[in-house]
């Protein structure tokens, strides 16, 4: 069994469940069909349990350390990443005209996924990258592709994004770092930057920061945020190293997990001579970061599935091998203890994180092809309505795996019980790697805001219709069928109390009473949805194998009926609480939690 | 505000809810009155928070290392325990006669709970001292109470208990460490024993281990177990410290939290030259651990609740002083960020805490109440009954909080946000702390067994009657005085669903099938009971103060409300699942999780 993947799943996903295939007759993937994909994935896999897999413990354990101003990494990082670079990811879904391999999005972040199951904090550094690269590639002139992107793509020149600051983390517009024009699109850019994974180290020839800031004289708030280029040394015309930039690295954070990757206080022009490059329009930084928004959200999504699989692989290794115990009602102490996976409570909490992972990594998958859907749609009705199920999708992707593939890292450490808890096993690293989920890349409570103060209102209500007439498609796909009924008819009462919740908040005219149970609508929103997603998977899983003799089919069978009865009742006790508008955490007066 | 204990609500859980004056009514009580508590109360707080605090996180960071065979332990630590000491709080319960202070149970529990708060790290040293103290106190002869228990009670020597070993966590009776008799008394003992807190160091002048090992020729599983005394160094007839005993560090246990204290893998025999003495009878030492059982658990369930009262304040705290982002509706960036304890979300994070925290606590100290009477009951009848509730309630104040002060935990991380996520500030030590609290002393699935297979069938379901009938009468008091009617009526349907959901199982002849949900019943059960506790906790804050003008009572109220509003449902939700006698769990099959 692999640690990093679990590929029957994962083809499960791409080819049954999402019919990549479809996707894969577009010009644009014309050079793909299904067993150039795989290819790509075996070299992937074995890239990531070669190279990614072995140092994950080590890193963890040996963190950057900041020495004589520099930053000191353990080697298999670079050694890692090289490997990387030279199979060509760092450019896995940049078009063929800027040198990348062309993949579409969904193989793209699923390949990815390897990584950060193997080793997050090596996979950070080139998933940044990435990030970066794609947003000069959307906004960069041409002077600036040319200059700073064929670097990075080739994996020589790291990038990082540059937003938050000590006073900002949540609220991008209270930031502070300034940029002062020189001319001709430079500017001098003075400020320190919060929270910059990858912002130092020698693992790169360059660092290419992407950095939001204020010009002088911009309007206040968000309004009035530009972004800049920022490289670690300044680039020469004929794309060669000059001098070093005034960026310097002022501290690093110590994370509970995450370890692996430098994450660090940047001080800019400290100097007073760092410079920076006007990247688009001024005052268009935040629309420039919004290009990347959802494929960003979704990749955070995905990283809360992929420590949530490591972790569900581990343990359910160790449930299958490890004996303890006895079944009720067998007190014969001289028998032979059982496996422990024999015990319903093991299988509980392994079906919790299968539940959980498979049903995660479905769901960005999912919404990954919907980004290629709408790259290569041929109306542009047709590019709207992905674009708002996309819009309505990410807020969930991003924060319901942050949610419940955390817990599934619970239950992974409880399957291996005083062991698990020890640094001597990995599952309490995946614990600690996935707690950060929640939080960056918008906090849970952020995109309930989001999901339930704007995405769910978009157009009156268009996106939910749209994802409505989706679950309703594969609900009545079920009933016609006859099969998984039970969860068909669950669906479709879910929907319809999804609609009253959605139709009492939005009717509702105080909007901060309204939006006081935001992170429980998202929470809740998020499980009809996966329960949605499951019962989905079940149908495919069920067309797909010979039901009698599948494994495979009837592991994704009681999953989906594990959601429906476990999970989904919660869910829906969730959204009947939203929808009475109460008031009792609005109403809290700070001064009556403790007193004196 | 103190971080170490939140006085105000301790007093009122003692002396408003529990009614301690009345405990202290009683003979063995005499010298004590609220006068006195409260200045033992308030020596407890100064030691805590002077001598304990401090240190918390450099012990965490500077974990006890193995050093030439022995280990390495900042200074601090025996410091603290000296001043511990000196205080007379190793002997905090134990009879005069004993040279004990002779306080109440749930008085040294609460006390204790302050340096749980403060250093857990520090403060298991103790508490593992005093419960085998304990025990050596119910089930020693006179000769081993004369040698061993006074310099244990005057903190000179430390104890530990022994029960795991590498193959046997959670399964007692497939030890396998044995003792042969060498006469008199004193056996040889030969085997390994893993998970030992507080197994080496050099803190105190002898470590007193309490091993369970079999007897050659003992009956098979947990019917063949004794309990030995195996000293660090033999005491002498005279009381003096004999030679080294032949005890071991195999190794030290790497945790993800809990890092101040030792945890050892121990040899025994390893040369052939251990010695243990018996205590009690062979073959008893079962026996023997159970009396200790019900105390051990409740101070794990205490535990949790030390680890998540210390993440509420701290998260209160910051919530209060740090600026971040508008209110809904507020789009103007030129005014100032708000305290992020105005935010709704925020609010609901710190109530969640609040029910968890002071909900753990109420209910830990009921239990340790119910211990104290009964101890000093008048009749049989009345022990027995006390008993009985103990029985039921000890599984769920040991797991309960367990779960739910761990999110609580999670949620204080949420709170300080990106910062919260670092080592630099203490809420992630809080959350790696706490998840070791639904392993240890019992799984949380081992304690859902316990309470579904065995203690609620106890003489035809007596313990939960028992226990609704003091839910009922709350109740009962709430309908009478008119308020909060809503949330008794709540509790009514509450005890209704766990009536039919306890009687649907126990009437079920598949007993696998019966206690294949154990967990949830256990966590559903026990939300029933945090709702009762509430109830009553809000009753008698509104019996005691002002409403118009107590925060204290306002905050009481709110939690009550919330954990009825977002909680209770949830948990009969739960419960109509174990209903069903639900096999999702039970019949998934080992190889349908993961195939190839």
């Amino acid at each position: 069994m692999s640690y990093v993947v679990n590929r029957r799943d994962l083809e499960f996903i791409l080819f049954d469940m999402l019919d990549l295939e479809s996707l894969l007759q577009a010009d644009r993937y014309a050079q793909f069909d299904r067993a150039t994909i795989t290819q790509v994935l075996d070299l992937a896999q074995s890239i990531a349990e070669d190279h990614y897999l072995p140092s994950a413990g080590a890193l963890d354990a040996n963190e950057p350390k900041f020495v004589d101003g520099k930053v000191d990494i353990l080697p298999d990082v670079a050694v890692a990443l090289r490997t990387f670079a030279d199979a060509g990811f760092f450019a896995a879904s940049f078009d063929e005209a800027e040198g990348g391999l062309q993949l579409p999005y969904s193989v793209t972040l699923l390949l990815s996924g390897m990584f950060t199951c193997a080793n997050l904090g090596i996979a950070n550094y080139s998933f940044l990258t990435m990030a970066a690269a794609a947003m000069l590639s959307h906004v960069g002139s041409d002077a600036q592709k040319q200059h700073y992107l064929k670097p990075m793509l080739e994996g020589r020149w790291f990038g990082t994004m540059c937003l938050s600051e000590t006073q900002a983390g949540s609220s991008l517009s209270d930031i502070r770092t300034r940029a002062d024009p020189l001319g001709e699109g430079r500017y001098a850019i003075t400020g320190s930057k919060m929270w910059i994974s990858g912002g130092d180290h020698d693992l790169s020839e360059n660092i290419v920061h992407m950095v939001l800031a204020r010009v002088a004289g911009a309007p206040p708030g968000v309004k009035g945020i530009s972004l800049f280029i920022v490289p670690k040394f300044r680039v020469r015309e004929d794309g060669t190293l000059g001098d070093r930039n005034d960026v310097s690295l002022a501290g690093l954070n110590h994370k509970m997990g995450h370890r692996g990757t430098t994450n660090c206080l940047l001080n800019f022009g400290e100097a007073g001579a760092c410079e920076g490059w006007l990247v688009g329009e001024p005052h268009q930084g935040l629309a420039a970061m919004f290009h990347m928004m959802n494929e960003a959200r979704i990749s955070v999504g995905m990283g809360s599935v992929m420590s949530g699989l490591a972790g569900y692989l581990y343990s359910l290794d160790y449930a299958r091998t490890r004996t303890q115990g006895r079944l009720p009602g067998d007190k014969d102490p001289t028998t032979a203890p059982v496996p422990i996976i024999d015990h319903a409570d093991i299988r509980r909490m392994l079906l919790n994180q299968k539940v959980a992972v498979e049903g995660g990594l479905a769901l960005c998958a999912f919404c990954a092809l919907l980004v290629d859907q709408q790259g290569i749609a041929d109306t542009a009705k047709d590019r709207e309505d992905i674009g708002l199920l996309l819009e309505l999708l990410t807020p969930i992707a991003k924060s319901w795996p942050s949610e419940h593939c955390l817990e599934a890292n619970k239950d992974a450490i409880q399957i291996l019980g005083g062991y698990g808890y020890t640094r001597e096993y990995p599952v309490e690293r995946f614990y600690r790697d996935n707690r950060l989920n929640h939080i960056h890349e918008g906090t849970y409570a952020i995109h309930g805001i989001d999901l339930l103060g704007r995405k769910v209102r978009l157009r009156q209500g268009a996106a939910v219709d749209l994802l409505i007439a989706r679950m309703e498609a594969t609900m009545h796909r079920a009933r016609s069928a006859g099969i998984l009924v039970e969860e068909a008819t669950a669906l479709a009462n879910a929907i319809a109390t999804l609609r009253q919740t959605t139709r009492a908040v939005v009717a509702s005219d105080d909007l901060r009473l309204g939006l006081a149970n935001a992170t429980l609508y998202l929470d809740g929103f998020g499980t009809v949805v996966l329960s949605w997603i499951w019962l989905w998977q079940a149908l495919v899983a069920l067309d797909a194998a010979d039901p009698e003799t599948s494994d495979f089919c009837a592991g994704k069978v009681s999953a989906c009926r594990y959601i429906f009865r476990y999970m989904l009742p919660h869910a829906l006790e969730q959204l009947r609480l939203v929808a009475t508008l109460d008031d009792t955490c609005l109403a809290m007066r700070a001064d009556a939690f403790v007193t004196t």
